[in-house]
């Protein structure tokens, strides 16, 4: 487990030390009176009451224009499942600095002491105001799904939930490299994703969307087909996309000459014999965090032609930081309302497309290529 | 008015050019794998699991312990009334800038779309985790004591409404030297408060507990006195700690023979007539904003003998700066779960004894003297 080795415990003294990982400055100097008299009081009256008739210059004249709300309640958090808000907070300032890092964008983490679905709409609809974006981050499914239809709805700003669509388009970008090398393409081969969870899901939606015609996508019981009798609405939307010869049974049955294997589900989740019996030149993007369904070592020696995680140190990462800085860097500067499923494509054909010459080493781009953000970027608008 | 003055052009057009008057940056850097693989994916999920079972030491390793909320609903706006949340974000901006630069806190406004009481209480109390303390600001009285109250009893970390009490302590001190340059007692003199929303419960409250003997308060219907049938809880909470002789009619009845007269309503509603009819050595805090009651010349001209307000370009700012920034730094610092009176008596007495020669022109300190944020902070010690 990461709890024992060194990257965690240089975590755990990194974060003692610094208290907080990300800080709120000032833009301006405060030196003086007169800094003051513009800048707080009296000055700042004229601004108040000049937006309060003219709302849309809020976008010009305050920070909204550059800041998203990183929001979660803590119950789907990294592989560590529902550890409540305090836990997460690491994660979501650690996701701040990303967004600030990679794409000068102003994130804050608000994590929730509540995980009813209506409270959290409400909420997230009341502290709106000053956002210009909305990262939903971290929250269960099925929850998730109804949380972020319902703000989109009621908001009109971006709202996203990275783990399904950070997920997916990353997943796609990767995955259209990777074909490249193996010479299949989308719609003649047979994916299998492990886990029908929130990234799972935006997943299986986006390769859809891609023109994937033969998804194969399980949850803790197995195959989700058309003939479980256990499905909520949102997995019986899985069954209407997915799966289409009807196919029934565990990961054993799923994973038979399937060409490419996505694991998003927890640790230890696939074995070596699976990735044995799947079609030639496997591909296998095990991207549970921070400890994948299986280590990138034993898929290789399991036969695994394509490995990527979710991991920042191992090669081929396919993680949302890919897209996520990207995405809302493009939504705020061109006023984007609504992430659409033709805006997630695209983006994840421009991310693709960074990768010139793709190797199994190499089928996405790192985070630290500065392109990333701006090819991201370039992508959302409506 | 302040809309066609120079200082309101000069800070429209600071605005307009700032896009935003503060930044959430990352204090650590992040440009190599080792740095992401620490603050972020795989190392954070130690961190995040560490603290889902150690929640005292979220103040240790995340920004909690240095965080605050700012809180509105754009009910009580300035002197600009109830203008809503996105006329709100300026002022809020500018009061995060204020934390910063002085007290090294990071302060992060949050506008609310929502004017309702109990919405705004479970609103607060879903975003709490991540604050290690609450400044609600700029709420319409009433609501505000119901709101505050509420907060308070149920967080675990303090809830200072500052339009109250950071007004009501920076009085408060000011007042004391006042009266050492007067040679007059809290005791022994009348006073008069024009204006019974936050700030103006919030001085009586805070005057009374220091001594003061004779306090006559006035909402927009005359003098609060307990003949009165028109007031709602909070005012009869008013009319039972002041007006001792009560005392009945509006400002011109009041003002006879005070040795003190403090504004906390709105531009203009001090007369000269109302000065000269005071006791000797009239003390006028007009401390309305942006627009004082009187402007200091007029008062002069009436016969006052130290005037205030709470404006950062006249001598003698008696402004929520002095105090907000120190009390949340102690409260923070110490571990202060709630802002108690004795703590209030004590933070305004720190702050009055930084005068050591108390002139007419000189009652505090300036919010630009270092010494103010220390010696406020170290008043606030359960």
């Amino acid at each position: 487990m990461v709890k024992n080795n060194s990257i965690a415990k240089k975590s755990l003294k990194a974060h003692k030390f610094l208290n907080g990982k990300i800080e709120i400055v000032s833009k301006a100097p405060l030196k003086s009176i007169d800094d003051l008299s513009i800048y707080y009081t009296p000055g700042v009256g004229a601004v108040a009451s000049y937006l309060s008739s003219h709302k849309k210059d809020v976008r010009i004249m305050t920070m909204k224009r550059n800041t998203v709300a990183i929001v979660t309640d803590g119950s789907a958090v990294l592989g560590l499942g529902n550890i409540g808000p305090e836990g997460a907070i690491p994660i979501m300032e650690g996701k701040a600095m990303i967004f600030k890092e990679f794409a000068n964008i102003n994130a804050f983490p608000i994590v929730l002491a509540t995980q009813d679905i209506n409270e959290i709409i409400k909420t997230v609809r009341y502290i709106s105001p000053i956002f210009g974006g909305i990262n939903l981050e971290d929250i269960s499914a099925p929850r998730c799904f109804e949380i972020e239809n319902a703000l989109q709805d009621i908001l009109d700003i971006p709202v996203m939930h990275d783990d399904q669509h950070g997920a997916a388009i990353a997943t796609l970008a990767g995955l259209y490299n990777a074909l490249k090398i193996t010479k299949k393409s989308l719609a003649n081969i047979k994916i299998v994703i492990v886990g029908a969870g929130a990234a799972g899901s935006g997943i299986a939606e986006l390769l859809t969307a891609a023109k994937a015609k033969n998804i194969l996508i399980l949850d803790s019981k197995g195959i989700v087909s058309r003939q479980r009798t256990d499905l909520n609405s949102h997995k019986q939307r899985l069954a209407s996309i997915t799966n289409p010869n009807n196919i029934q049974g565990g990961l054993d049955e799923a994973v038979k000459n399937a060409d490419v294997l996505i694991g998003v589900s927890g640790a230890g989740l696939i074995q070596p014999q699976h990735i044995k019996i799947m079609n030639t030149k496997p591909i296998v993007f095990a991207m549970a965090n921070p400890v994948p369904e299986i280590m990138p070592a034993d898929a290789k020696k399991a036969g695994a032609f394509i490995i990527a995680t979710g991991r920042s140190d191992f090669e081929n990462q396919i993680n949302n930081s890919l897209v996520f800085p990207g995405v809302f860097r493009g939504a705020l500067d061109n006023k984007v309302k609504k992430i659409t499923t033709a805006i997630k494509l695209k983006a994840a054909k421009n991310l693709s497309m960074l990768v010139s010459k793709p190797t199994i080493h190499h089928i996405v781009p790192t985070v630290f290529d500065k392109r990333v953000v701006k090819t991201v970027a370039a992508a959302i608008r409506n």
